[in-house]
């Protein structure tokens, strides 16, 4: 880690000039349920949204939003209702949420970025959220974060934030986030989120470049179940507060700071996988280009085979071979070591002796640690994934809508 | 079915022509674990082969075979050992497999496929392959096909077959098959096998042309877990006994026999999918094209949370709507209606009222039918599934190698 970067604790108010709650607005049996992200001056913002087609109100509403606002204020989160696969009132249903925000905090709605997780194919019930927006408000602190992490959980068992302290220009800045998972016990509720703060000064064209790579190497390369949720949202406010203009070389560590913060939240994100028992750490080196590193290692990670095996703390190397030949991807594949930690299970593609008592050791750990050695280039990827157990098919089974 | 085409009894030596046995040579721990299929006269010959990019050596060698001899007469296939990750080695085994049956015949090893299936990372045990070659041969007859359909099974619970006889011109002309499936219990047991025989009269590149529409239909349209083996291979041999030479009417019922055959074999793989305890049916319909159809039933078929859904029998379509928006398929994604059976669940791409315990039941039969309509076109796609289920997870967890 970069000597002028330091992991503090906290989330999302640990840049200066944010305030941030989470309350119940009774969406969810339980727990908070409502956030709301506030930012004393308005913020350059960037966000990341689902690929997937089949995109939530919300999505579109914040989409418009930030395409058409110079700056984003606020941000305001319900979990316990996904509202997707809910039409035309959907898309009012969100748009009011930004205007109930927005007339609390005398801004302009369009400054407002909405997002909601939970159910599937349910209508907002617009009354408590309009409670509890109003409630919120009347709430935010500095102190807020933990109950906002709170209030973005589905099945999360815990909420999960995180940030650093920076020194550029002998000044301090701050980057904080916090995310919700998306392991899926209850149907539908797939989504994954986060938020990140910043008091750094960062223009909107490059905010977004940075917000892309730190989403690249951290949420973009986890996965559970492979599948992309309808309401997945990435977003980051920049509000200046720090008074600090970042130059070439600060630029670097902020990007490195952004990294981390990411990194960490997604690893979070990983080890609270419902029904899951490891972190799968999969390492691709020596590939010909990034890319491909990438594509090899999520491949990996998201073969249902691979996975089982893992569960089972089996050196089953033949189904990893397989899953990178089944990706496409144009490499030799003639070459190719493959290890569990440092026990090398092939070599050059080819079956090997190995100590099976020791690879199943490595694979017994609750961190695995998956080396792909494709010798053809100097790029590589990490993917962190997790193991497919019998209570993530049980979970996702035996609730009935 | 066309009232020419009568599905009857057997496999792959329904038509004339040709012979078949399977016998134990002792790669497996029990049962019959070689085969042979031998026609009287050289056969024209088409194949399909694994998209897996890590194929196995017998692959390489049959794919040789194919492209430098005018005709194939004999095909020998191994269960036990996939002859996988096996390098220069497995090639030489593979290619002396197929010189070993070549000399027995007394025809050229270039007429020789070759076909291996199991253990991947293991040499092939050539002393008991070559005795059990010698056995083969020795034993080869029309009656052979079942004791054949055994031999080339892994974890399939039983031997699969299916043939066809089709009038035409007045006269029988016979299409028989036999495969193996796809699921896997041991680890590295994931290959798709299917041999096809057929004593119509048809050139080569017309053959290729049938074979590949018959197995797009069927063997291309079922997913177990998504996983494409390195040893998958479906091939056929037409060697003209019949002494029919079809014309352009015939044509088409001689594919629709052929697609019969391989629907047939393609379902009962999905029947015998380990730990599976439900044949899952969709059916995309209404769609702008049929390959757009396709990715989207496979899309369905290869989503865990769907697949965990129909296991513990829960109408969440929400997951069925999430696969349709991850494929990217470029769709209008508005007016999408969703049904279990006759059972509708979503209409316009929204949640709808139905009856759950309705829904419930259709998805606790042992064959699960979704239909999926895009409204938008007029091509439609059918794919075969299966449930994900805690078996399936267990089985692929706890074999140790």
């Amino acid at each position: 880690m970069h000597t002028n970067i330091q992991q503090i604790s906290g989330g999302i108010t640990a840049p200066s000039g944010f305030l941030s709650v989470g309350v119940r607005c009774g969406l969810k049996t339980t727990g908070n349920d409502l956030a709301i992200i506030y930012s004393q001056e308005p913020s350059v913002a960037a966000a990341v949204f689902t690929a997937n087609r089949f995109c939530a109100a919300p999505i579109s509403i914040s989409r418009q939003h930030l395409a058409s606002a110079s700056t984003i204020q606020a941000i305001v989160v319900n979990s316990g209702c996904a509202n997707c696969a809910t039409g035309e009132q959907g898309l009012l249903d969100a748009q009011r949420m930004t205007e109930i925000v927005a007339a609390g905090l005398n801004i302009s709605s369009d400054s407002v970025l909405v997002a909601s997780t939970g159910k599937i194919g349910t209508f907002l019930l617009m009354n408590k959220i309009e409670t509890g927006i109003h409630n919120a408000l009347s709430v935010l602190s500095r102190d807020g974060c933990l109950s906002a992490a709170e209030a973005i959980m589905t099945t999360d068992t815990r909420p999960k934030q995180a940030a650093v302290e920076i020194i550029i220009q002998g000044k301090q800045v701050n980057i904080g986030g916090m995310a919700k998972g998306a392991g899926m016990i209850a149907p539908n509720m797939a989504t994954m989120l986060s938020f990140l703060t910043t008091d750094a000064m960062l223009p909107k064209e490059l905010l977004n470049k940075m917000l892309q790579e730190a989403v690249n190497g951290s949420f973009n390369s986890i996965t559970i179940d492979g599948d992309t949720s309808t309401n997945d949202m990435v977003a980051i406010l920049a509000n200046g507060a720090s008074g600090i203009v970042p130059n070439e070389s600060d630029l670097n560590i902020l990007q490195a700071g952004l990294n981390l913060v990411c990194l960490e939240l997604a690893t979070m994100i990983i080890r609270d996988a419902e029904g899951a028992t490891k972190l799968v750490r999969i390492l691709v080196k020596n590939a010909p280009d990034k890319n491909s590193a990438k594509i090899i290692g999520l491949s990996i990670a998201n073969s249902t085979l691979v996975k089982c095996a893992v569960f089972g703390a089996d050196p089953n190397w033949g189904r990893i071979l397989c899953a990178i030949g089944n990706t496409g991807v144009e490499i030799d594949l003639k070459d190719i070591d493959v290890y569990v930690g440092k026990v090398q299970l092939v070599r050059n593609s080819c079956a090997r002796g190995f100590d099976h008592a020791e690879a199943h050791q490595l694979l017994s750990m609750d961190e695995v640690e998956l080396i792909i050695d494709l010798k053809q280039g100097t790029q590589e990827a990490v993917v962190l994934g997790c193991d497919l157990t019998t209570e993530y098919v049980s979970f996702n089974a035996h609730y009935s809508t």
